[in-house]
């Protein structure tokens, strides 16, 4: 008799099969033998947090993240002090659901700013006051760096190098990085990122996507099933356990076609591309 | 009297207005006082090398540069030995147009290669045969770093620092680099290595776009018109000028929506743009 494939490190993140209903994603980890979930905030909230914080709980499943804090980077007052308090409701958020980590999307450029150093500094602003915040409850915030193509209208910490500058001025414990191979697997200088960021133990979340073309419009729902696209996943795995990282690995895809199709469908499906691409 | 713009610098980019035949763009650029002009290999080819020699001469514009050679990342030998053969056509070529500088896009990753190291080292390969080769003709080959979302399918070549690494295995007046803010103005270290670029010798060519989102399908064909993006157009001209480099400015767009328009409207627009935002 074959082995069963280890899905010990694989984490699925909601937005992977979105078109799962809170319920129908819990069940179907359980009889896959999936053990780790990554959650949205928009679906939780719909279903509500304590349910939804009860409902991976009975289903003995471990939520590694919650996606997504972030949008720091507006500069009138009165959005700066909203976007601060709905990152300290996703703080809280995270610890009733049970995981230590929020993903952080830092946000874009406003309409009209020119100013990409000036956007990044107003983002170390807001995790001076979220990071303590956040460790108050048990939660620790991961900056994700986003591929350039996102740097106008959606997160100006472009490369894991930002993202570790950023994080550096703060604790480990507060605020480290989140590894995602869509975002970095262009960039040479990833592999001695990645390192830097083990050494520092500030490896808060690793996720895996692989990276196909053509890119469709917005650029924001084509991320590639693992082994369609360009990326060596195994490759990068290696130089984040190199790291000293050997936590879960979250599987994060935004692709309409995986969306239209079964979400129980694409959650065995993803489950097999991981042992396949990525063990 | 107002004095009239200052368009001795700006070169219009074909591509720009590729609606307008080449006698049209010639006629075109006479009529608006442009000196300068970018060529591409297929509409010259169309209309034939030594006519577009003719017809720009007879038109006293000079050609910045020649867009584009490139695509050296194939693996199979004889994909290999056609690409260097087409280069070399295309050193003909930027030779008999009378422009000192062909852009390289240096290529994506063939089907199924995940390597992007070992491709970057095979345009390192074919350079060593068209540098001399090209050198011989009075042309300098400029390699463009491509925005990383081309990563895969158009061109490793993602940073000036790559960029730089490779040309400068070779001599400045053989091979340098083309500047292009589209794709690189998301990078903190690009100032940096432009003055790199600048104090090597090996700025070739300089060359504006905007970034304006949403992206469209594939990416290609969304360039910004000259200020209606995120790009702080003056202060990359700054870096570029503090680098040495005092040569022509070219505007190298590929807009589905400037396409459907009046190409000359189109080039009038574009150089005062070009006075407005760049100057």
């Amino acid at each position: 008799m074959s082995q069963p494939p280890d899905l010990s490190r694989f984490s699925i993140n909601q937005m992977t099969v979105k078109q799962l209903s809170l319920p129908e994603l819990t069940a179907a980890c359980r009889e896959l033998g999936v053990g780790h979930v990554g959650l949205w905030r928009r679906p939780v909230q719909s279903y509500g947090v304590e349910a939804t914080a009860k409902l991976v709980r009975d289903a003995g499943l471990t939520v590694t993240t919650l996606c997504r804090g972030g949008f720091l980077t507006a500069t009138a007052p009165a959005a700066r002090a909203a976007a601060l308090a709905d990152n300290r409701r996703a703080v809280d958020e995270a610890a009733t659901l049970g995981t230590d980590t929020l993903v952080l999307v830092s946000g874009g450029l406003a309409a009209g700013d020119k100013d990409l150093p000036g956007a990044r500094e107003r983002i170390a602003d807001a995790l001076t006051e979220l990071a303590p915040y956040a460790e108050a409850h048990g939660v620790r915030l991961a900056i994700e760096a986003l591929h350039p193509m996102y740097a106008a209208d959606r997160c100006v910490v472009s490369t894991l190098t930002q993202a570790l500058d950023l994080a550096e001025r703060f604790p480990a414990h507060q605020v480290g990085v989140t590894v995602d191979t869509y975002h970095l697997w262009w960039d040479d200088r990833a592999p001695a990122e990645i390192a830097r960021a083990g050494a520092g133990g500030r490896i808060h979340s690793f996720q895996l996507a692989d990276w196909t073309t053509p890119l469709p419009e917005g650029v924001l729902n084509g991320r590639g099933q693992l082994g369609d696209g360009a990326i060596d996943l195994r490759e990068w795995k290696r130089h984040v356990e190199a790291a000293g990282y050997t936590g879960p690995i979250e599987v994060e895809l935004f692709n309409e076609t995986l969306w239209a199709r079964d979400g129980r469908e694409v959650l065995a499906e993803t489950a097999r591309r991981f042992v396949a691409h990525a063990l």
